[in-house]
């Protein structure tokens, strides 16, 4: 194992983490909110602290890393920067427990968005900058951030990092360069959020607020500045989030697409296709269940396709208490969490991209199994699927099925309701948010024991990074020697 | 498409069906019970008259069957022998709906338990020992006993029939023919229901509800004949019970195993050995959480054993109200509930053997991504698992989720709560019975709507038949002339 070249990296990465920590220290400066400077000042000591020391131990690493190294750094890294970056939650005493601050960080960079807060109002300006931005550099990623722009150079050990960090079935490049692939989608991440945060002040939104709004909804975290999440907003406000949610779930390659103008490539795409298929049919039919609840259709349209958005890109932001809804939409929300959005976007859940192998394979063992002669091949796009991401595809499977009913068995030791626990599961799991019942939007996470806290914290780091760079770290083959 | 071949089949095995209904008709008669009796001469008359047109319209078909008619026959046959099993329950009046009789004997055919009717003791005694004896039949499969006892021949086609009716992921011969294997398991199954019925009559239950009892538990069925299942019953005879029960859930190739003498084949098997493991676990963990529930150690074991044996068997009968048990517990019965019993028992649910590969496909892709260059070999008991099996084992795991879900969101149009739509889904499409709240143990199936009643009989074949040969029919390919 290179450990040293971990070191190294590690020690950029709490450098990028603290670099990004200060715009935080400089609002609570401006607010003279003096625990939370103190809380931001110690952390970044820390930061400086552990840095150094990396760097000096770790001078002169061989720059190449193996596969297993990348999945093994990958989930040391984003466990370390959480250990680190809920510091100064703990430290300024806003959220005085030290598991609580952790799982609420784990929470940020995961772009989950479940929150043990319970009175969100109440946090200083500075803290809550901070949280909302942990959705915004979790988001794309932090590795794919030092990627793109620090002088770390090579194409293996950048290929199997990335590999590791981004979300969905097959990591490709949109150019040649695994590096400027990082700084385009870095790039069109940063555009489009600056459009948001426009559309939103636009809509006469405080600016700190909007900025706050706008990195949870380009993070596809879900954590508000308001108690009642979006729901005192004007509908202009919500139609605007509603659209931005859907947009940052979509694969990024297709912007990229899109903007050297392969407007075909785009259209054509099956994923794209089915991703806003899920969400047009879902709005539709919990707009018809819904029917009585609000005063005006354009009210329960609103609603209906606010939830939608928020669930299905795994953002978690409400604008009602979508627990009181009848049971056949909260049953297609749930379906939806477990779906998730498009592979390469900053949303979690399994991915549209994979459900769609699932179906082809499916598709393709009923054919064989008519026809046992003929031998069937899986496409995508057009394009053959190899039997390597057909066999990883299925594997995620398993392993997530596995890892839900796992976590969904720890937690239940707590005694709350079977809905509770299985919603509180699935919305950390696939980094979603709020979840039913008594973790519904009006309720939060802070009544599970510190166990519980834990296993979820775990869980939401195994969905953000697609269960393997976490689950290698429990695997002995990682850690024998060779 | 091979119709004639089909009808030939279905008459055969209506002609069996209807042969099995006399004893029913016998006891309906002895007790004088005229509505039943009229039930079961109007059956009987319309299974000669259907038996009689298709031996005719089918006389010289071809005795060649594909995988593809296989798949279709076992299929087809099915939904028949149920569409006309219920008539008895129907034409008696005793359940007044065709709906509800059609759910009553689907369940009942694929040893599901999961009842409509509210009050069983009500009912006369020829329909309950016709309701208890089709998990009998349905257990170990009306196709397979047709081929191990009737003048049909021929390998290549018996063997197709053979995979799409035995659950499991592999089915394996015990003998070079597949006719001398299908007698040996059927010889296994009477021996063992035999057995487990003079032990209940040695413990004081009445011969009837022995028989119905064992029939009950050896079909891994869950139908009681009592209004509290077994609750009622003393210690001795639940005891009996709970050992049939997972006695049944176990691979019936390892009782062949076992008496030809080849004990270290029995004791190293893998899937008996987890499937063991399991069953203690579950009990350990759950006495230890409902400790305090009942006066004795003794009490809390056994209730704990007979839950835990009844649902991972997928039987259903129950001992006590295990819906007021702690959220932990339930929590592991769920579990249990998807997992399911070993391949080639007469339980539902995934299997153990799935569990198990899918345990081990997880573990080498993991081998895999750390050593990408190394080439790894999914072994069972030894023996190299071909990766055909591997996709098909996949294949179902999406297949399962997919309908899982299917089920969940069409019968949550009832608006019945989540905890009840997904334990009701889980218990019907695993083949268990009662599920948790408004579907637990002291509940029925009654109260859903006549579509989520339709639905569930579905889920309920699907279960039974390992959903292809169910899927398959709605499959454009398997209607497409060639």
């Amino acid at each position: 194992m290179n450990y040293k070249m971990m070191g190294r990296f590690l020690a950029q990465v709490l450098s990028i983490e603290g670099i990004f920590m200060v715009p935080a220290l400089c609002i609570s400066l401006y607010f003279g909110e003096s625990a939370a400077v103190k809380g931001f000042l110690v952390t970044l000591a820390v930061i400086a602290a552990i840095a150094a020391i990396l760097s000096l131990l770790c001078r002169g690493a061989p720059s190449a890393f193996n596969a297993r190294e990348g999945l093994v750094c990958v989930g040391l890294i984003w466990i370390v920067m959480s250990l680190v970056g809920c510091l100064p939650f703990y430290i300024s005493r806003e959220i005085p427990s030290y598991v609580d601050a952790f799982f609420e960080i784990v929470s940020g960079f995961t772009t989950t968005g479940a929150s043990i807060v319970p009175d969100v109002e109440a946090l200083s300006n500075g803290i809550l900058y901070w949280r909302s931005f942990s959705h915004w550099l979790g988001g794309m990623g932090v590795l794919v951030f030092l990627l793109a722009f620090t002088g770390e150079k090579g194409q293996g050990f950048t290929m199997h990092l990335l590999r590791a960090e981004s979300p969905g079935p097959n990591v490709g490049k949109l150019v040649p360069k695994m590096r400027e692939t990082a700084a385009i989608l870095y790039l069109i991440y940063v555009i489009l959020t600056i459009i948001n945060i426009i559309l939103l002040v636009v809509g006469d939104m405080p600016l700190l607020e909007a900025v706050s709004t706008a990195f949870g909804t380009a993070g596809t975290g879900g954590f508000g500045v308001k108690n009642d999440s979006l729901g005192s907003y004007s509908p202009y406000l919500q139609n605007v989030t509603t659209v931005f949610m859907i947009l940052f779930g979509v694969n990024f390659s297709c912007y990229y697409l899109f903007l050297i103008r392969q407007w075909k490539s785009v259209l054509g795409d099956e994923e794209l296709r089915l991703y806003l298929g899920i969400i047009l049919g879902s709005i539709l039919l919990i707009t018809l269940d819904i029917r009585d609840m609000y005063a005006t259709l354009e009210e329960t349209i609103r609603h209906a396709a606010f939830q939608v958005g928020s669930i299905i890109t795994t953002t978690g932001y409400a604008t009602t208490d979508f627990d009181l809804w009848p049971s056949f939409s909260k049953t297609i929300l749930l379906c939806l969490m477990v779906v998730g959005a498009c592979a390469g976007s900053t949303g979690g859940g399994l991915k549209v991209a994979r459900l769609l192998l699932l179906i082809k394979t499916l598709r393709r063992n009923i054919h064989q199994m008519l026809n046992p002669r003929k031998v069937e091949i899986v496409r995508n796009n057009g394009q053959t699927v190899s039997q390597n991401i057909l066999d990883n595809t299925n594997a995620y499977l398993a392993a997530y099925m596995i890892i839900l009913f796992s976590i969904f068995t720890i937690i239940s030791l707590d005694g709350f309701s079977i809905e509770t626990n299985l919603s509180a599961t699935l919305c950390t799991f696939n980094n979603i948010g709020p979840g039913l019942d008594a973790v519904g939007p009006t309720c939060n996470f802070s009544q599970y024991s510190a166990l519980s806290k834990i296993v979820l914290s775990w869980g939401m780091l195994a969905g953000r990074l697609e269960i393997f760079p976490i689950l290698v770290l429990f695997s002995k083959d990682t850690w024998k020697r060779r």
